[in-house]
């Protein structure tokens, strides 16, 4: 269609980099990117801590549940939901400072929208990324490590670094559902409607697990049955509590 | 930089639309754009609705707060944090659905990633958007129209449509803050240095506003104390209540 959007086609998340650091200029053109996303009424509600510090990398990715990538990146951004400086303002007008869910929900969205501004200013440049939502594994060891005041809500990491060519392949690109299962018009689909296009997800899920060689007798876990095994049980039980203690109202 | 970031930075939000319809072809290019941004673990949970009919636009732009544009944009997208694929998958595996904060908290950040690259994809191809925050107003009233099954959380839509020249003029681009304000490194900034970013900030506010034609009396309102009042009292305070009647959990 155009360059862009082949840009936004192309993404693949990177987890193997080579060892080229990502210069100042290209991480604050990134940055800067991000901050051009729209944000609600213009609280700009987001950070981003570029942790350089080889310890803090090691604990990070520990807590993150192992992930290498996150000390091996050449660079690692934590990116969070941020009311500190709402707070600050607050404070300094000798205000009440009095939110609801609708502050942490805005807060989150601005992130969210930043951090992929961010991701395409990066990938536009040729680095790869991988986001790590790994983080929120354990937010008071994170919290504890980093020294986050009240108002800073770790939502995700980024790795951004120069992809390595990994056993001289791309890697293969995860396939998303049909466009009409996300695409609708007016209403909702009915239930019917949706499964057909899960099934249909779910077959083609199954030859993308084929060509990366997964065994036939694990075919089974297509899309589905992966979601279904994903949600039975609540993950990180501990996340409301966490931020509730660092000021977040989520009701 | 190179020319994804020219268009990244060009963003400014627009609210005013040409009657040029968007053709199909590049709805459908934006969208599935949108479905290549990063997903947590594949969840995908979001859906886009296209909002077609005139009535249900002109209920919508009423309960957003008297937004015309959600009326005359020739397109307008509803985007949900939609968990609803996860429930039937869940239904057919004979498997309990239980989920807390973070289910809610991926969806709401893979909508997010979603529509930026939305967002992106139709910038990328000349059109103007905006996102309106202001469906959030009255959830209950949305959801009777649009007769959302449980699940489906709607975050906010996008005006999407070819801007209009307006007064002649491309309308400003309001300031961000310093860099240096959301770009740290290693640690969080202290509240003084954090300060007076926000000070530095202000000072370059009121200078926009001034050349917007804002009047002299009421450059005091720079970003800072606009904050301040913005966080005063609760906005949007049935917001959980409705997600969870919704069958969000948020604890």
């Amino acid at each position: 269609m155009n360059p862009t959007i082949d840009i936004l086609n192309a993404h693949r998340s990177v987890r193997t980099f080579t060892a080229d650091p990502v210069p100042a200029e290209h991480l604050e053109a990134a940055v800067h990117a991000g901050q051009m996303a729209s944000t609600s009424s213009a609280v700009q509600a987001y950070c981003a801590i570029d942790i350089t510090d080889a310890d803090t990398r090691r604990e990070i990715a520990e807590l993150s549940g192992g992930q290498a990538q996150v000390e091996s990146a050449p660079t690692f951004l934590l990116v969070c939901a941020d009311t500190r400086r709402h707070r600050l303002a607050a404070i300094d007008a000798n205000q009440p400072h009095d939110t609801r869910l609708e502050a942490f929900l805005i807060a989150a969205i601005d992130a969210s929208l930043f951090a992929q501004n961010v991701v395409v200013a990066f990938e536009s440049m040729g680095y790869g990324i991988c986001y790590i939502g790994g983080i929120r594994n354990d937010l008071p060891r994170l919290d504890a490590l980093l020294g986050l005041p009240e108002g800073v809500y770790p939502l995700f990491g980024l790795c951004v670094g120069t992809p390595a060519a990994r056993d001289g392949a791309t890697p293969l690109q995860r396939p998303r559902l049909p466009l009409g299962a996300v695409l609708m018009q007016d209403r909702y689909h009915d239930d019917e409607t949706m499964r057909a296009h899960m099934q249909d997800y779910d077959d083609g899920y199954r030859e993308y697990l084929r060509e990366r060689g997964v065994k036939d007798s694990q075919l089974a876990a297509a899309w589905s049955p992966r979601m279904a095994e994903y949600h039975r049980v609540p993950r990180r039980p501990a996340l409301a509590e966490h931020y509730i203690s660092k000021g977040a109202r989520l009701d």
